[in-house]
């Protein structure tokens, strides 16, 4: 099944709803509305943790060694939006570039959780695009705030999937399209922490909560985005999230007429 | 006047209280409870930044050069914790420092806030002990989450005050003490980024929303705690924060005893 949070126009109301193959939600009061009758939220609701240079492919594209630790970094609730939205070119820059995630969505309690009970943890499986300005990075190893915590560039979505519904998520396809072309692909195996080996390393210190998130980094395949380009990330068997890019004029436009 | 957030023995619900002269706290309807009487919580729900190396002598201290422009990561709430709470020291590291820091509570969103008007956005200032494992630390400037984001290593509070009973936020005396003797001394004189310029930077980027809480970084003067250590930090005419280290064994034990 797949999980959504949406709101409808004018209505400050968050729902929690399923979406139908049609992508149609289903709202709890029998009402079926149609994929671009509502706001897509992110799927879930707790911290999201995302992952640098986790596929190796990635790293040697940016000249950087894998890490021998896992590289995470955590993302503050004004980053994220979700499908359908769009996000926010700065002016004044030379290099934004889009980044296809799987997302782990947590579904309980997890404290010091061994790499081989890790999956009982998973509620399930979402999609992100975790857009990165590439003219404020130091290091990658220094998650600077504004190369990946900027407002409006973290889509997460459209849903959330059972992970009985995903067979083997280290498997899986990840592709890119700018405009109808793809641009970047990989898979889910070329990660370089694999999924089990992130909840064991992060519930060693932290408590991961139901609704938790991690990003799970990108492969290979950057390039960058300018305002106008239609940006479409996709996880095989999980889903399709789908962005634009504005300027901060056509954001500041937008905002002025949705208030 | 002081603001607070707490929870009564055994129970669920969360309070927004009023503290009075002697610690004891207000509750709406009309009861006065004693400091020791309620569980502590951290006294705003926002996000919350913290900041690193923003003393030049801490930095000087650690062999490092002051950074250029803020260095600034974020906190889960996992890593939360209230006044007169416990926080964990790992088993099997060798260095773990409290760091006693001025909190500013942001009161209103702020979005590209001039320098110069920065200071309305603040509704007021509360205290935190941002603890740091240095065995984790390979770089100051890569905020390693086993570092700086484990559970209950982020003690903040008792409570804020609001913004006009601080006449100037930028000359307030930071002392630590650790099983009463003073051990770190500092005045927020010497931050290398001052808070206009703190609210300024992060919401160029970012919307900064009512509640988000920013640590505004530690002076020199840092030493390890072990279990068993009374570690009080307090920011003049803002607060006295008082915490207490456990091992890993003595957490667990007292968790056994809530459930």
């Amino acid at each position: 099944m797949k999980h959504a949070r949406i709101r409808l126009p004018g209505e400050a109301d968050i729902h929690a709803v399923l979406v139908n193959d049609d992508h149609s939600v289903q709202l709890a009061d029998g009402r079926r509305l149609a994929e671009d009758a509502v706001e897509w939220l992110p799927p879930a609701e707790g911290t999201v943790f995302a992952l640098g240079l986790n596929y190796a492919d990635h790293a040697a594209e940016l000249a950087f060694k894998a890490p021998t630790e896992p590289l995470v970094f955590l993302k503050s609730p004004a980053t994220l939006t979700g499908h359908r939205q769009v996000s926010v070119r700065p002016d004044n820059i030379t290099y934004m570039h889009y980044e296809c995630e799987l997302v782990v969505i947590i579904g309980k309690t997890a404290k010091n959780v061994s790499r081989a009970e890790a999956m009982d943890y998973v509620a399930g499986y979402s999609v992100c695009n975790d857009y990165a300005v590439r003219d404020y990075l130091e290091n990658y190893y220094r998650p600077n705030l504004r190369v990946k915590n900027r407002d409006t560039l973290t889509p997460i979505g459209p849903w959330w999937v059972d992970r009985d519904d995903v067979a083997n998520p280290a498997a899986l396809t990840l592709r890119t399209w700018v405009n109808g072309e793809l641009r970047q692909q990989g898979n889910t195996r070329d990660m370089v922490f694999d999924i089990p080996f992130l909840i064991e390393y992060l519930s060693s210190f932290m408590t991961l909560s139901p609704g938790d998130m991690i990003a799970t980094g990108t492969p290979e395949g950057l390039a960058d985005v300018v305002p106008g380009d239609e940006v479409i990330v996709e996880v095989e068997g999980v889903g399709r999230l789908v962005n634009h890019i504005v300027s901060e004029a056509q954001f500041a436009a937008r905002q002025a007429q949705t208030v």
